[in-house]
């Protein structure tokens, strides 16, 4: 497209800095390069959901990465990526589209962590001739599904049953998302140990019980980035880095300055006496999410900075209806409310880049001078 | 579309239920016209965006409606309404789209609340020849924008500057949000006779001042269903009544019963040590709403059902990922978690239907026997 100035630019709008994305996605790079010795990242492609920001993030290659859903799955097998795991507990509805996808010569890999659906794999493998390739999930942090750790002969009955109907029990997988609600640098380094320590341990369950298992997947942007040991570990998954957001910011994880997303909008009102000034972009822009609500420093419903990026002190969307934002200086902070007329075009900056992003359909991508120079499509829904 | 029995629709999935959706908008013109002599309903379609859902609300008419974006205006203009309030501030960088929507002979009115934007639409009318109609909002509530009501000399100089320019001030607009947060049915009278009695009060001094103003538009779902006395009012907005929530529910707006929306999903999983049920559908579903989180019912994110919609006791969605939801029972409630194995589809209603409706591209339209039986698009975006 032609380059756009963005006072052309009609609000709310999705926008991102390349810049900021190659930064980010560079810093993941070295820090594995320096944590671990040949662990391949999966970058997870969940937030992203875009065949540009894969391709800037797999510098070329065709994978491998991780998707959310398998709408995502489909879409990046088009894009020409062969290496593909979807990293959602499969249910048993789901098999024939994933044996359609693997058809194509995409190796697609599910993962599981119950008896029930690894039955229903196995039927599927048997009956297809797929030999459909799964992680078995383990619990790493008690936060959401997976094998407990200690529950080894689950572990086992579920590679024997996948392997029964020519499935393969490809390895072990987990996602240590306790790390969000870490409060200190030591915590999440504690994170990043633990995550480590489960998998392996699974992982060296199934190979005791004779299975080849040679994946030993982990992955969170936070521990990724914390964790200066990741012997034994095949793969990281990591995946809100190539954006960052104030959650991550709030974590420690990032500054705020290495934020690559953000929403533009446009003031349409004021209320004076509130202190407060209206935008056109309200929760249907910013997404629901108040991940900051409960960190340090809560955000509000996200930061406000200037049209170049450039945040004001304690400048935050305070509350949000549909399409209505309401920003005015945080509670208690003492700040000065800028003077922004009618008419002024700001960014803020999201609490969460998965969920703020999943309300557009398209980035406007920024070039070095400000001016929107190209729309990058994003795929929704599943 | 032919008739698809549940089992074999992929989660997660948007359920509409139209023969309660029939219901709820008999419900609301019965409401109005015991309550309104004459009074007409411009139902808000923001929570819908649908074409087929319009036409149910709308009877076989052509309006008129109200909408939250401009994106909505074209669809439902290119579909034949051609009445229709963008009830959303207007930023001066959307008055082309107006002007270009107009020219098809729709007659589209949008709204103000300051002088600089007033100042924007009476320029761009008279550079256009078009005579743009213009509410000009109050503010009822102190929960958002709008001319505070005693500021008789801003609305006066609104409607001046508006028809300065060849625009026509028709009169005055205002949302009583503040009627989502009332705690009785006193309140939500007291929240009724304040939004009607202030909005009169505008159109008196625009009138009094020589303007027609022939329009007193006021809205929100628990205001008009908990009115007796219209009298002056010339019409009602509302529109998450098409489906009512649990938000509503809490309210006592509506009935659990009367929830005409719900997200299928499957359960993938168990933590049988926690009682936790796992599914397929976690915020990107859902969406992020946490309406009911300080009602006296916190509902977390959504109130678990059977596949036929017939809620389980105190089952709530406890919390959720990007894709996966961990259902529990409601802490405290004592309640039995019920025995849902892997693979069991379940219906989850949602905290906000305009939220959860928004996460989806279209619904799922069941037919009297719960098999689905159509596709409904939606239009998220601007």
């Amino acid at each position: 497209m032609d380059e756009q100035p963005l006072e052309t630019i009609e609000t709310p709008a999705l926008l991102l800095d390349p810049a900021k994305l190659e930064r980010n996605i560079e810093r993941m790079r070295a820090q594995l390069a320096e944590a671990g010795d040949g662990v391949v990242l999966r970058p997870h492609l969940k937030t992203a959901k875009s065949i540009e920001v894969a391709r800037r993030v797999l510098g070329g290659s065709n994978g491998p990465i991780t998707v959310s859903t398998l709408l995502e799955a489909e879409r990046f097998a088009e894009a020409g990526i062969t290496d593909i795991l979807y990293a959602v507990g499969i249910a048993q509805a789901k098999l024939d589209r994933v044996i359609e996808i693997r058809r194509r010569e995409i190796d697609l890999t599910i993962i599981t962590d119950n008896l029930v659906a690894a039955e229903a794999i196995a039927a599927a493998a048997r009956a297809s001739g797929e030999p459909i390739p799964v992680l078995i999930e383990i619990d790493s942090d008690g936060h959401r599904g997976g094998v407990p750790p200690e529950d080894r002969d689950r572990l086992i009955a579920i590679a024997r049953t996948l392997a029964s109907g020519g499935a393969v029990p490809r390895g072990v997988m987990t996602h240590y998302g306790g790390s969000y609600d870490a409060r200190s640098q030591a915590e999440l380094g504690e994170a990043a140990r633990r995550e480590r320590e489960t998998t392996l341990a699974a992982a060296a369950t199934l190979r005791a019980a004779g299975f080849e298992a040679p994946v030993a997947s982990i992955g969170s942007t936070p521990t990724a980035l914390n964790t200066k040991d990741l012997d034994g570990i095949t793969e990281v998954r990591a995946g809100v880095y190539h954006f960052f957001d104030l959650v991550m910011a709030g974590l420690g994880v990032c500054s705020i300055d290495e934020i690559a997303l953000s929403v533009l909008a446009t003031v349409i009102g004021h209320q004076q006496d509130k202190g407060w000034i209206l935008v056109d972009a309200g929760w249907m822009a910013m997404s629901r999410d108040r991940g900051t609500a409960n960190q340090a420093v809560d955000q509000g419903y996200g930061l406000v900075c200037d049209a170049s990026g450039l945040p004001w002190p304690d400048l935050i969307m305070t509350s949000a209806n549909q399409e209505h934002g309401i920003i005015a200086v945080r509670p208690g902070s003492g700040a000065v409310l800028p003077d922004l007329p009618v008419g002024t075009q700001l960014r803020i900056l999201p609490n969460h880049a998965c969920a703020t992003a999943s309300q557009f359909d398209a980035y406007h991508v920024l070039g070095p001078d400000g001016a929107v120079t190209g729309r990058w499509p994003r795929f929704n829904g599943w």
